[in-house]
């Protein structure tokens, strides 16, 4: 499997968790209906999971443009890789979201409100105010950058000396990574903190033949790209500064 | 332990923790009723976890005839052992089951509602569209079956160098695996990505004298048999055509 | 710290959370009032897991004498030794219950409900029914000891080569297991699966000057320990008769 | 990274995922609200988990003056290096609560109740009776400070054999133990169990310009310092009563 491809799969699966457990929460008739906070931040943290043991060993799983443009500004993956990476993610998060709309289509149809055939797709704000909501998304992903770059030593490289990143940075700490972001600082845009995770299902809810659906709106849609960006710049930039040398 | 009393064992365990949790939450004056989707998709995340630890060592601890089949195909388990661990597992499925009736038997008296005293035994769906729950269950278990592939290598051998699967396969990343797939696809059908699973606790239902019962629905029976092994089918087709080799 | 002192501590540990987690989530005005069946089995877990990661060591971290028991019948534990730990478990579990009892005291005070002011302490069945209840306790007390059993190997000595049991069983997976017991068959009965976890209590909630505390249920407690000690022998039995020689 | 950067940046973590997921819980319009004990306590423990993963190799991440007392006490760490641990603590704790509010200002704006306002900051008692307060902060921190001492031998040191502690304490125990910590024992006064996590919060909440709010509650404010200072000695002397040598 190369690497694309591994971005691909392991991006389909975080959004087949992840979209899935929105659905399972807020769409009718569902058996996880309205079952709260703890599932859905608990899923799509086991949603990273399964995705880096699966592309871990092909790719690094970054799995999100910010890790592969935070790495990247860090010098602990090639820029020239950067691109494909997020080409395969953004496909990868379209799949996997459609995966998970085919798997509750009922649902969706059992459903009246659009907002919630929408929750699934793309992240919307609990307090629309988009400068506020650009903060959320950019310290939500800094801590998500600045936690993996710092644990993440030694990178690893392919076979002609190419930092491909993540080295050392197993499934299971990024897993509870994400889970904690959620919980804690998720209350507020519902954390994209990846802007393949928002844009791809975002486009899937504009193209899926979706009962009764709403607009996806598109005049959000920036917050969640250029937030996660720009935190994962500010964590490469606090990283450099700190420097990894220590006591110990 | 031979395998097949290990796979007998191990299923035993799964279904012991999974219909009896499922008892615990649906029944009448549990300590647990009502306590939601996060008891329930935790409990068969554990009983996963427990019954890998018991039966891993001497079997594999596939616990499921979709693991078993996905493996097969896949190149990475012997198709003569098939029959052997799949009956070992639907008898340990309808012996677990029957374990838990017997802990909740006062309960399973107490509650008058003929669908929840089945709830325990066999699935259920959410929204019934047999096409639709087949999907579920044909998803659910591709997920289930792609991720242990890719992380189960290498592959393990008996004495006589016949592979018997899973490897490196660990108890607590398949826990994880079945409780993300719960949590995220389970809202549909009540996830059985096992056809022993739901075949054994269904037979049990029907044979065991629970009070006031009603119908043990054998007009869904095939739906979590058929879904699942094609689900594994699928599964073991991407392992075969993605590869394993990577950039690193 | 010898193992008599490592069984009282961590025996302490464990009853000073899981009392104080039921005392948190049932008395009135705390913070995780009515915070239901997650919390409280989520916190017995841990606090088993704490015991273990300070008792192990020491004691091998038994914590239970129907561990010490099961491990003895098995041959993994010298007899001898038995009396001296069963008496440390009891009082560590009489201590532990007294310190989270000192915690919520105006929690306590606060609260009229002479059954909600007992349950931090002794089990209480949700349906009382002495056979019942005593099958209860057997089967979730023979999962524990089986796959303790399974996964203790090799056993550890101590230097004059008296087997002290547990070996590998790492503070986790014992966690996980205990867990998955209560959220799967902990509504019956409450899961005592251990006698100095009920009966240290239990003598605690009678001899401590509880405002307005009403009786300590003599008549049952002999239920949680009859249980606990016969399903720790059916699980040696089983572990004996099945043996640990397997394909792999 | 420098040890004292090291403790400001693990702090800050901590007290941004702590603080933030208070917010999201009791804060009016967010995501979480009222998602409950559960969603609180998670969120703390993994915000220890990370704050451990980063700061972990530069400074042992002792985070809490609580902890590094007790290991000076112990033996463990180096008295002199205990000044300059806890000013970086508080820092890190101001600034981490900081971003909690920043990520989380409009919410705050959106509620009305002072009380609600002042929770992301300091811990307020659920039944105000400052000796008893103090009991729970004393205990709360002696669990946490004894299972320390007793999961991270052996000490680590630093170049020149001064010694900072915490040695193989792993992240994942420490954020189990806070975990089960505040499931279990938090439900009376918040569980601080840590001078700077209440100190430097409640400082923020005194100096921000939070719309509406009330007074920073002072007159508690030493019972979260002094308890868990006292909590720490205690651990530290049962730790050096008891000893480290035992049966295995």
């Amino acid at each position: 499997m190369d690497a694309f491809v591994a971005e691909f799969v392991g991006t389909s699966l975080l959004l087949a968790m992840g979209s899935g457990v929105v659905a399972n929460v807020v769409l009718d008739k569902t058996k996880g209906q309205n079952s709260g906070w703890m599932v859905i931040t608990t899923a799509w943290a086991l949603g990273v999971f399964i995705g880096v043991v699966v592309a871990g060993p092909y790719s690094g799983a970054h799995l999100n443009p910010a890790v592969s443009i935070g790495l990247a500004i860090a010098g602990d993956f090639a820029w020239a890789l950067v691109p494909k990476y997020v080409f395969a993610q953004v496909l990868g998060a379209m799949f996997g979201s459609g995966i998970a709309w085919l798997v509750y289509k009922d649902h969706f149809d059992a459903t009246d409100d659009q907002g919630l055939k929408f929750a699934p797709f793309g992240t919307v704000p609990a307090i629309r105010n988009l400068p506020s909501n650009l903060v959320s998304e950019i310290v939500g992903t800094s801590v998500l950058i600045i936690v993996i770059l710092y644990s993440t030593e030694p990178v690893i490289e392919d076979g002609s000396g190419t930092p491909i990143g993540l080295g050392s940075l197993g499934a299971l700490p990024v897993a509870f990574l994400v889970w904690v972001i959620g919980l804690a600082l998720g209350g507020t845009t519902g954390y994209a903190i990846n802007p393949a995770r928002d844009l791809g299902p975002r486009i899937m809810h504009q193209i899926l033949p979706i009962k009764g659906k709403g607009g996806s709106d598109w005049a959000y849609s920036w917050v969640p790209i250029v937030g996660p960006v720009l935190g994962a710049a500010i964590a490469a930039g606090i990283y450099m500064l700190l420097g990894v040398g220590g006591v110990v």
